[in-house]
């Protein structure tokens, strides 16, 4: 890894718009393709610059675009559905095979000065939306997707399995969804500490404590109305089942590399659903509205910022992160 | 109507509590049968007792009761469907027809010392939730169930027509469900000037302020995801259509007396839903979650505290309000 | 109206196939463009092609194209939405206040012998499906999108008021979408005498018997779960409230020219839906697929066909319509 | 097992009927009792009597039973839930755990002459609908139940995997409840020609062809709308996520012992739901209106008929059944 000149088409069509990055936020993604060169199938044969959480200024305008100007600050959606696709007409976009994402090999991601990108898919951020909150919309997002799909009833009560960065927006992101309450399990103390500060979250240590003792134990026994799986731990995802009340839904927000274990029986008793997740479609708005609100309060989650000429640094630090680090982001 | 000694059947069956009832708060229905002795096909024939917003202790529990205690502080559900009923069955007893519910004549309400109700239908309070929150749950479930028949998503835009009590508890129970921002109209000041307090709540007086423009403007001319139709008047009921977004839906809260012109056409060009709500199924142990954990607050409703011999001179003062009255309650 | 030479693009763009027009079906839309100039806010001012029920073969393909090759019969949607729009992203093209829309002034309709458009907006025939048939597949996918937004449950009784040709095509996708029994209801005896031959309709003519009275008698008491306003007649929309059941849902596929007399109370003592379909969207390949299975058979609504040189005349049938009339057609 | 005098209560409570049994048949779990003596936790430590799918003769009814009368044909649902449960208020009383079930220790089955059951769970026959149909509705009840939780949109393409009784019945349901075809797979030819003989219907062998290269090629490789897994065979859970099409559903019928293997990244990449069914809610109405449209023919379906004494040779032959037979039953 390497800062260095390289050469980005910005040839900017009618429905684009130049964008001079400002933030970009580091995710396990970027990290993986740093130390392994690839994930799954996508393998990193040529220099790809990465980066895909991102915030910045519009620069420049195609002919056709009406709902941004230049000086505005936006953020932007880092995958690129064909308009042609089935998928498209369908409202998830999301799921479109042909979907071209920021970072994910052969495409480039964004952290680099200035990027082209369709206006269709960039958002102008209100002015008490700062930069940085704006960079963190792409992981809210994941967990606006999470809450959105869940179908959270008010008053609901949540578990997140999980409290890494992405259970940890996700358990906000239920919060502001209309749950009244969101349990967080985690081995690890100090990501648990940190959301536990949230008003309306919980948290379990499950070293200590059985999930399911003390769901059972806060719900008179009937359970979790939802649960958000989002370690992708296999020991986790057996034990959804158990955890969820009748009726209740399970949200496959982690990624088990390998097919794991489900108990299928034990999701059956309680006519439980399963949904899972892929990225996300039609929330950036939704995601910014909430930070706009002040539902959701980032901030506390972003916990160092480096500059551009030290993003080898930042990543080497996310390689090797601390037990309190949430989100690593970087300032060009 | 007088405060006098009435014979109310106590007879406690196998399934039932006994409560000491400690707060009761005024509905319009309890004032409208006080000044019209009748709402609609409901005729008030021979004396009745008023009150179905109530909160108490239990007192006594029958054989086969499990999850309360003597002593316990609870609050009621006013409608007792038909067990054996098909909406029982579909789990919409609200719309049971065989409902009985608390001062609806023939049936007695529950502004009286003592009560016998089915358990299935009485609700622990929380310690942290008082007597006075608790008699609050009733017109809160209200709210609860228009947020939870609206299916809102996380971040979506609600305007609230319409600021009398049911309408405020509307504007916090769709906030407290997952909208970014609820945007409440009405012509009389001083209620806006109450819900507006609200972080959340953004205020248009129809007097000055078209709510149309005012929509538009600060949705991109989008609309709102969600209208709640609060008011029951007719040109509000006319307006939804103008007001909601693609796609979005209208929740009838308000009752119109008669048929009220609705504009389908327009409805139809945006494919909107207009859904109605009938009191409330299923909603109690949600609006008593939310008041827990604090994302409800009622107590700034709760407009003055009057005591059991004062009762004549609460409901004259209920059919007299001042601008600012909201939510007048009864202490036993 | 006459048959002339008109200038007509067919430029191919990359993602477009250029079709040979085979069957073109003359509906009530097209019907009054040449009877009345103008639907609403649409004007006819200068001379404009109407049709907008094709089927083809396809006799070009744009480079980008991949799902269709030259031979392919086909039939097509005739509304083009923005690919860039927020509705078109949602999902619901169908409500992109920038959609274009054939023989919608001022685009020009399909009743020409040849046609240029979007491969994404074409579909394939199957070999049992006919040129006939294929042109039936836009009135159909109405019926079908009011079918879906309907949320049929398997076994549902369902009600359509209206026998008109919409009104027959959705009691069929009623059907076709699962409900046991559909009563059609209307005063002309010869529609419902044709929709009545179709296994699972009942008909009930309101001149002679009371909707109401029927469904209550064949429903144990309990209502239409689905009542399908076909007609935009008053006094219908004015009784779906009395005829839906508990928790039931009434779609409103008739156009009423003016906002017409709701009974919200009424749908609220149900706690029914009101829902709205706007043409379709994503429905094309199921009514293809339903026609093709044999779920759904439109011949015997097909009642007379027109060669090209004889459109004039067609339409000419199309305004003094005969009683037994369902579907006019012109082949070319 | 043997026919033998059993007391059993007949005493009738105000809201009961008493039933003369006419036809009673045999499940895989009275087999599964028969042979085993115990399914998972449920063990038979006294004699219990069998059979829960039956139909019969009203005999008596309770004074306050409104919708039934002596002489009344009718079917039964054999589970009973506490009518003062959650899961009871919540419309899923299928899934409450205090639900008393038909020959599920230690509760009697109804394999005998006389039952008492609660009017609530007992259904009119129609004239059209024999005992034989009616004792089929239980079985049915549970593809309803399945094809009801699939959300089936009209027109939509489903895939069953597995050919026995339930599969065959998921797959009619499936039919009925809006799909245009139905691809059911087994390694049971007899099975597979048996309901391959329905319209609608196309079958797989998976010992000759790959269920997924078959779904590809008559999908345009989009995969199945709806996967309904009815076999519990580990591998067709694993196969489930890769024939299921983008944003499509899979409904777990078939019940595997033990957690099984699950492919969840192969559903997040398509945001696929799994969800699971449990008995059936709500559903014998339909069921019953779904058998007399004539949408749903369970005829050829009913191998063989038993008389009642000769009920021990009738779970004989369950027990060492023929390759052909679906359902046996045993009349009284």
């Amino acid at each position: 890894m390497s800062l260095r000149d390289y050469p980005v088409s910005l040839e900017l069509g009618p429905h684009d718009v130049r964008i001079a990055i400002h933030t970009v936020g580091i995710c396990g993604s970027d990290v993986h393709y740093y130390t392994h060169g690839k994930i799954g199938p996508f393998v990193v044969k040529e220099p790809m610059i990465l980066g895909h959480e991102a915030a910045g200024t519009v620069t420049a305008v195609g002919t056709e675009v009406t709902h941004l100007k230049i000086g505005d600050r936006v953020c932007m959606e880092p995958g690129i559905p064909d308009l042609n696709s089935k998928a498209m007409r369908l409202g998830m976009y999301n799921v479109d095979p042909a979907v071209r994402f920021w970072a994910t090999p052969p495409v480039n991601g964004c952290l680099t000065p200035e990027v082209v990108h369709p206006a269709a898919f960039t958002f102008k951020l209100p002015d008490n939306v700062s930069f940085a909150e704006g960079a963190m919309v792409e992981p809210l997002a994941v967990g606006i997707q999470a809450a959105l799909k869940a179908g959270i009833k008010p008053g609901d009560t949540a578990v997140v399995m999980g409290a890494g960065p992405i259970g940890m927006i996700t358990a906000l992101s239920a919060l502001a969804g209309g749950c009244s309450r969101v349990i967080v399990s985690d081995v690890a103390q100090p990501k648990l500490d940190i959301i536990g500060k949230y008003p309306g979250v919980e948290t379990v240590n499950v070293r200590n404590t059985k999930l399911l003792d003390y769901v059972r134990a806060t719900t008179e026994g009937w359970g979790a109305d939802i649960v958000f799986e989002a370690s992708g731990a296999a020991p986790a995802v057996l034990d959804v089942a158990n955890v969820v009340a009748p009726g209740g839904t399970c949200i496959m927000v982690g990624m088990p590399v390998d097919p794991v274990p489900v108990d299928i029986v034990g999701l059956q008793a309680k006519e439980a659903t399963l949904r899972t997740i892929f990225r996300y479609a039609n929330v950036y708005d939704r995601a910014i509205a909430l930070i706009a609100s002040g539902k959701i309060d980032l901030k506390p989650l972003i916990t160092e910022t480096f500059a551009f000429r030290d993003s080898v640094a930042a990543f080497d630090r996310a390689v090797e992160a601390r037990p309190t680090d949430v989100k690593l982001q970087i300032v060009l």
